[in-house]
């Protein structure tokens, strides 16, 4: 009789024998919801099976992938296990898709308690629930004490894109509006707050959320008004509207008073050092518009919870082989905003 | 003037900066041969999209992924690269489906050689070319030194599903056979001799292989006579007969003397105590058969070099609630096979 630990992941629960089969059906699936029994056959099989809709004929599928390496696993307002649903959730709705299904593949670090691997997919779960979306398969792999941090995901989703979206750099034009959903920075300033210890006065917590319901909402109103969508994640703002410019090839403005800002994400940037433009968002839209609409999208956002702050914050300029953004600052001068060169902050998804 | 080290990854190429923007265009995209220049301007956006074949509609997608965290990098016959292409495409294979595209996901250690890197997705790149499949987006995260072993690569694919596929637990009937596509265990021995740098006389290489084009030349042909198809991964032959018994609810037979085997594997396994029903493969399909054309699924196979050596290797048995995997040794004798516990062998994949 060997004294079995129950309560931690071992190396043999990636083996792919028994343990991890018990892995898998005693705590990953019931866990993300997934009503095995209930299922056809193939539910444990190699790939997941979705009926394509009837409308998909003719169309074009979104794929998307990413891993997340967040530290600490926890931290205000999110978790690993809501930030790699959410992330992938936002990649397929910022490219005009409606969810089909998502993968979620966990490597875990032997020694996890079993408990926090719970914790992370129940919020995984939740995440997807709010969202409407299925994790219809995964991946289960162990690596040896200090092989990885804990566990890292990776998650990827497949959608359907709407055939009223017409996005994409090329249809962006001179005039058009930039749209931000709401305040910036508090994702990776939460993160970093709960690596460094600080504490804020005021709360400040991750804006990690799903953006489909927003996205789709846009782009059932707007159809190809909406040039262009994007979630500002690593790099922030900045990286997303310098690739903006660059890869549409015109100049771009963003009104620095316009641009909503958190008072407590502002006192932790100056307590870090950090541009709020560069820090990473989880829960924000950037949408480029054309300027008739833009007043329009702003209304549509606002009536969603999670962008209730929502502004125009910017426009786009003239064509330019060699583009440059510009912040106008709140007191009237110019800034040159550039590509963030490397970051700050490793580990913040 | 600061001292850039050009040669290895740094955490800031995980930023999503200017950094990140350099090592995907530079070394990733060229490497994988993405013709950026020549692709959509939304190709380096936070999706890939995908056209749907016109046969499509109405018909089914699969979703599969998988991480991969095989130590050492590279071994004999394969490397991570090639391994996570391959891996993919097989789950694809195995559940009758046709690759649209695949996702490729990074988590690259601090310090890992770029040179590494280029090399695990040159091969990656070559084993997508030999199969068909466009890798079409992708992730690149970095982590401290420490943070992981060399590199973790996650893929993950969609297909669509051929309409004479009917592939399931459910379709296995008494008398079917079992037909495995080669000899067993080559890619977890090559891996484990190279990591305890044990020398086999004779060379022990992985069978890493992508199996796309012998499942489509199975379900072209067969249709429907094929019940279920599996590449026997983690946990050998074992693991997967064992699961096709219990979720079929039927006893199997599997007859020792008509499985291949080569003789360097064998004596390399019992240098190292391993049952060979149990060592991953990653280049072999277990097939059940309608039992009228499993020798036509044997000479179909047998028309791939990398199924040379097919053969018929067991029967499905009495339906049986409780249902039991038994071996017919080569003496003659009955052994049980049962599911692997756990794993002898981590980070085999």
């Amino acid at each position: 009789m060997v004294f079995m630990d129950t309560k931690h992941i071992q190396l043999a629960h990636g083996g792919g024998g028994q343990l991890t089969a018990e892995l898998i059906e005693q705590v990953v699936l019931p866990t993300l919801g997934a009503d095995v029994s209930a299922q056809d056959p193939q539910a444990l099989t190699d790939a997941a099976y979705l009926a394509l809709p009837e409308g998909a004929a003719g169309g074009r599928l979104a794929l998307t992938t990413d891993s997340y390496v967040v530290q600490p696993l926890e931290f205000p307002g999110a978790d690993i296990g809501k930030l790699a649903v959410c992330g992938t959730v936002n990649d397929l709705a910022v490219s005009g898709a409606v969810p089909l299904g998502m993968t979620l593949a966990l490597v875990l670090e032997e020694g996890l308690e079993i408990e926090v691997l719970r914790r992370m997919l129940q919020s995984a779960a939740k995440a997807a629930k709010a969202a409407g979306v299925r994790v219809v398969t995964g991946d289960t792999k162990v690596v040896e004490r200090g092989g990885v941090a804990g566990m890292i995901i990776n998650t990827a989703g497949v959608g359907v894109v709407s055939p009223r979206a017409k996005l994409g750099f090329a249809g962006i034009r001179t005039g058009d509006r930039i749209v931000l959903s709401g305040a910036l920075g508090e994702h990776g300033l939460a993160v970093m707050c709960q690596r460094k210890g600080l504490a804020m006065r005021a709360e400040l917590a991750s804006d990690c959320a799903s953006l489909n319901a927003l996205c789709r909402d846009l782009i059932d109103a707007l159809g190809e008004s909406v040039r262009f969508m994007r979630d500002p994640t690593r790099g922030g703002l900045a990286a997303t509207v310098v690739d903006v410019a660059q890869s549409s090839r015109h100049d771009v403005e963003l009104d620095e008073p316009a641009i909503p800002v958190n008072r407590t994400a502002r006192a932790a940037s100056e307590m870090l050092g950090l541009d709020l433009l560069t820090v990473a968002n989880e829960g924000k839209l950037v949408a480029i518009m054309a300027s008739e609409v833009a007043d329009q999208a702003v209304a549509i956002m606002r009536k969603h919870e999670i962008a209730s702050r929502a502004a125009v914050v910017g426009t786009i300029g003239q064509k330019n082989s060699d583009p440059l953004v510009e912040l106008i600052t709140d007191i009237g001068g110019r800034r040159v905003v550039q590509m963030p060169y490397g970051e700050e902050l490793p580990r913040i998804c």
